[in-house]
């Protein structure tokens, strides 16, 4: 646990509908002379799953239209500026416009969020097992802002083989005293781990985090360990 | 950019009011053979830099002093349940019980914030400067609970040689289009990597961050750029 290194892969060229990613990410990996091994965790911004996955729609630039995409996408719209909307999806996860990205889409389309991110996180893993016989965990990323603090960072919206939070409640600390506030959300930290090394404009959607602490590998989903039911928030 | 190694330090043992940590901090980088260099990035937590600076405060254990405390260390209280706090601190920043912390605290005793992060950031970096020829960055980080999501992670409480947020607002995307939302908050994205190789109950405060791309680094500072002033706020 005391070294990780990060590296990102280079990019897989254009991603469509149907497009193998365990495939992409294996020939990218090669490209970086890196083997995946079992043990590494294979960061996966979510815009290339949702392209692989055909969640791709035709947007024209009208308000309308945005307007029209961000209701479809979301449980509700908990703020309004100007053009955006800070939403909470239905997947449960508050980010800005609900997910929904032009940027790096082609011309005349918008990329919304995968429906399941566990489940395509589940998917390229059991690819990659398949196909490819190693079983790295997998993060699929997005790019969220935050309350209270100003700045955007990676987070995780699906995983597979890890544990979403680490819970290290009831560990001793250094004087024998029990820990108290120990729930880690390793898979956000990992996500921020990776966007790092994946600057927005380079076109690079993998990245592999080497070296992790053999605890946090394990069944895991961001939907049932980080979404937080509104009733237990205190922070928002 | 496309490579990153985050390397923790063994514990520089107990740190007490007036303790050296450019000292330690270099003790323990020779102590695994690691050399530190310009371009990396130290990052500490806000613990060990509390001790050295004497924020610690005796602490009887009672819900009365606790919430003195509390009060003392804080502007307002945002939210209250059982013995949790919700606070907003004297530098800004919402998190639990105002961030004091009796965990790996001396018997007795607690430990409050930093007065000034980003100064205590600056003073260890013009210390590593005038004692041992070496100006890494530094980041002084804290375990803060979120909105929105379940579990913890480390964020940034102050910097120095570092930008906190990395503006990549009018860099042209692959399709030539302007970035959108594109302020990245790469502290925060540094302490939660680093987090990952500080399991909180193996009293290791110090990690180095090797390989960030060079345009991260320039004055920063965490008051400045990542405190957001509650008016421009959407996500609370």
């Amino acid at each position: 646990m005391s070294e990780l290194r990060i590296v990102a892969l280079g990019s897989p060229g254009e991603v469509t509908e149907g497009s193998d990613l365990s495939d992409l990410v294996m020939a990218a990996a090669r490209e970086r002379d890196l083997v995946l091994v079992d043990g590494d965790v294979l960061v996966v911004t979510s815009k290339v799953v949702s392209k692989s996955e055909g969640r791709v729609v035709p947007f024209d630039g009208s308000d309308e239209e945005k307007e029209r995409l961000i209701a479809a996408e979301s449980r509700r719209i908990i703020r309004r500026r100007g053009g955006l909307r800070i939403t909470e999806t239905r997947h449960g996860f508050v980010n800005a416009n609900a997910g929904i990205d032009v940027s790096n889409a082609r011309p005349g389309t918008a990329v919304l969020l995968p429906v399941d991110p566990d489940r395509s996180a589940r998917g390229l893993r059991a690819r990659l097992r398949e196909r490819h016989g190693v079983s790295p965990a997998v993060v699929i990323t997005d790019t969220f802002g935050r309350a209270w603090r100003h700045g955007v960072a990676d987070v995780a919206i699906g995983v597979a083989g890890l544990r979403a939070i680490l819970d290290l409640r009831g560990r001793p600390d250094q004087n024998g005293r029990v820990l108290e506030v120990t729930e880690i959300a390793v898979a956000d930290e990992i996500a921020a781990a990776a966007h790092l090394v994946l600057p927005k404009a380079a076109g690079t959607p993998f990245a592999v985090v080497r070296g992790l602490d053999p605890s946090m590998f394990g069944p895991g989903s961001v939907a049932d360990e980080i979404v937080r039911p509104p009733s237990g928030d205190l922070f928002r």
